[in-house]
């Protein structure tokens, strides 16, 4: 069911600076733009503009991790230390982002920073044959890191919204099997958001576990990260892994690489049997054999991948989303023809478009600079002068080209632009 | 895009027995049939048939929040003292629930219990003029509430997913409206939920702001609530608030109160300006003077209606969920026929229904004892017998009613039947 939001009606309102205390241009521009507020360093409260843009992308998320074939699920925040002793990941000495806090009795608990531990220790219950095996969940769930220092906006929280995914499979084979589907969903849903062009496959440290795990690092200034990119192939080595011996491994020439600052905006992990063996998460096979299941453990922030693209798409004071995550497809500003853009705007929705309806009669170059920072794909003007000419002005932002439009016309014409939009994303 | 969910594939095992440390029937019954798992005491993590239950009663709140015109927003769990000292509500000593934590600076924070306080401030930086009113937004957001005894299964948890609407008005007339729309709101949730007949308006206190404050009280031996109903009228008055004074000033005899015990599924505040004086949420009205916004605040918990629907529609060992929240509308039960049942479940599927198709060739007994728990409203069984008689079985189990419907008329009659049931839910 598609909507007009009428703007008068939206409990937003933008800012005319950026606040000064933060650096990073996406927090800057989302803030001032009214998608988040800042609750404390690294705590953002995410408002109905930046709400919207979080829907779309976790819906693109969710899409993608259902065609895997993987159940969701809700695993919790308070966790309990005993399970988190089990791998040695309960001091403070070992992971340093942990909250904590405690029950009246004086128990003490956590604040779920990830969640192999409790999800592997879930499914001991659950699993016992290899007729169990595969299978695969995922959540979508706040995680909790004391960071020392909040920064880069909303790319590096203290409390964030994270999907992550677990696989359990029965032998590395099938586990690899599972690992590849998981980065070809990886590589569609960023694609799908808008920020492919830019996202390269990297290889990075694999922990104790692996030789490599694969970030997904999108390039970006905010980026915490430096990566070396093989253009002709698309694929990137991380600065910590960065060697000759690796280079070899992979088959890649030094001379082939450019160095670049990126964000991480997905990591996927072959986490071996390190997680079943310490929970004892076994299986039969068909012989009757005990053996241990093959974890894989595959990550998004959806905040993080929102921040990017204020990023990537972004100034401090315009923005221009990809349609597909965009708060709303399609903004239809009225200067004074309220009545006609409202039919406009609603014939766009009849056709399966969101829209945004400003409908507020401010002077015009308020509305333009409020709309820049809303950043909707396409604009549509309805003035005085369209109503004379019996048109609408209809601007593609992507491509930075206007057309008017007869009237009648208008809605089906901008209701395929979105599609062409949204298709474009894919290719 | 409706779904076959294949049994076999599904994460889930059954449980012979209740858990022994479980005294409420709806924790027993999710338990044992993998609708939730316990990480400690009052702390449920959501198996994929309990998420899909949660995402249906969400899913319908939403719809109803979105018809009020509420934007949907996502506030923050770690909270900052000095909003809560503005209200006097950060001390343990007035307020007993608070899980605290700390920033690595030793700086205190607390686990958000409630929202109005920030809320309130948010709105802050963005109401100054009467135009900007009225709006309301809703979330449904984590909840953390350090309770000392946690019981009731998931009715009282120590972290639960809660939807809370705030609305802001410029005058009491204008709250008054928007409270009554937010009530019929409340009624159809509880209505499409499947709870509606036994849940009741009823009276409790209003705290320190009003006379009065509205909840909604399911009938419900599992619940913690005495309330008093009058079953002509429909409404009922919470023990707390019961004096001949109030009977007097509701015009409600005693007599046609009969007692139940129930759980409180929802409640509705009139806030009056009790937050808005403290934070100063002040507008300008069409004269120029100054006043505090009207608000109100209107809660729901998700798992708590998913609690109450288990203890309604459950017993230890055998559940059927209302049509409307039911992990899946239709069990397609195969005894040994999975390619006629795949058949059937996909037909099913083609016309808008969600379908869990129990392929595992189990015992026959084992597949009904399971069916029965996991309480999906209408089942379909295929085996050698209905076969031969080219009829698929088609039970309806709230009116236990079972028809042989011949094969190829089965999905269109079942496509029916959800829809039916789906609306004998609002009548």
């Amino acid at each position: 069911m598609s909507t007009v939001q009428r703007q008068s009606a939206l409990p937003v309102r933008m800012e005319r600076f950026a606040p000064k205390d933060e650096v990073s241009k996406n927090a800057q521009l989302l803030l001032r733009a009214g998608f988040i507020a800042k609750e404390m360093a690294g705590v953002y409260t995410f408002l109905p503009l930046g709400w919207r843009v979080m829907n779309n992308i976790m819906g693109i998320i969710r899409e993608e991790m259902e065609s895997l074939g993987a159940q969701e699920i809700f695993l919790t925040a308070l966790q309990d230390p005993s399970i988190w002793e089990t791998t040695n990941r309960w001091s403070d000495d070992v992971v340093d982002v942990w909250f904590k806090t405690q029950l009246k009795s004086g128990a003490p608990l956590g604040l779920g920073f990830t969640h192999e531990e409790p999800v592997t220790r879930l499914f001991t219950r659950m699993v016992s044959s290899h007729k169990d095996l595969p299978f695969s969940v995922f959540q979508i769930q706040t995680k909790f890191r004391n960071e020392t220092r909040a920064k880069s906006g909303i790319m590096r929280c203290r409390e964030f919204l994270m999907k992550d995914l677990y696989s359990f499979s029965r032998t590395s084979e099938e586990h690899e099997e599972f690992y590849n589907r998981a980065q070809n969903a990886y590589e569609r849903i960023f694609a799908r958001v808008g920020i492919g062009d830019s996202t390269y496959l990297t290889f990075a440290s694999g922990g104790t576990f692996s030789k490599y795990s694969h970030e997904f690092q999108t390039l970006c200034d905010a980026g915490e990260d430096v990566i070396y990119v093989d253009e002709k192939r698309k694929i990137a080595i991380n600065e910590e892994v960065m060697s000759d011996d690796v280079l070899n491994d992979l088959g890649i020439r030094r001379e082939d690489l450019v160095q670049h600052t990126a964000a991480e905006v997905g990591n996927i992990f072959s986490l071996k049997t390190k997680f079943s063996d310490a929970f004892q998460l076994l299986y039969r096979d068909e012989e009757g054999e005990q053996r241990p299941v093959v974890m894989g453990s595959y990550g998004i922030g959806p905040g993080r991948v929102m921040g990017v693209a204020a990023e990537l798409f972004g100034t401090e004071s315009a923005m221009v989303w990809p349609v597909s995550i965009a708060p709303y497809a399609v903004h239809v500003l009225s200067l004074g023809r309220n009545d006609d853009a409202l039919a406009c705007a609603k014939a766009c929705a009849d056709r399966g478009v969101d829209v945004l309806l400003d409908d507020r009669n401010r002077r015009a170059g308020e509305q333009f600079a409020e709309a820049d920072m809303i950043g909707c794909p396409i604009r549509v003007i309805l003035s005085e002068k369209t109503a004379r000419d019996g048109v609408v002005e209809v601007t593609d932002r992507v491509s930075d080209t206007t057309q008017r439009i007869p009237v009648a016309e208008a809605p089906a014409r901008i209701a395929e632009m979105v599609q062409e939009n949204t298709q474009a994303l894919c290719r």
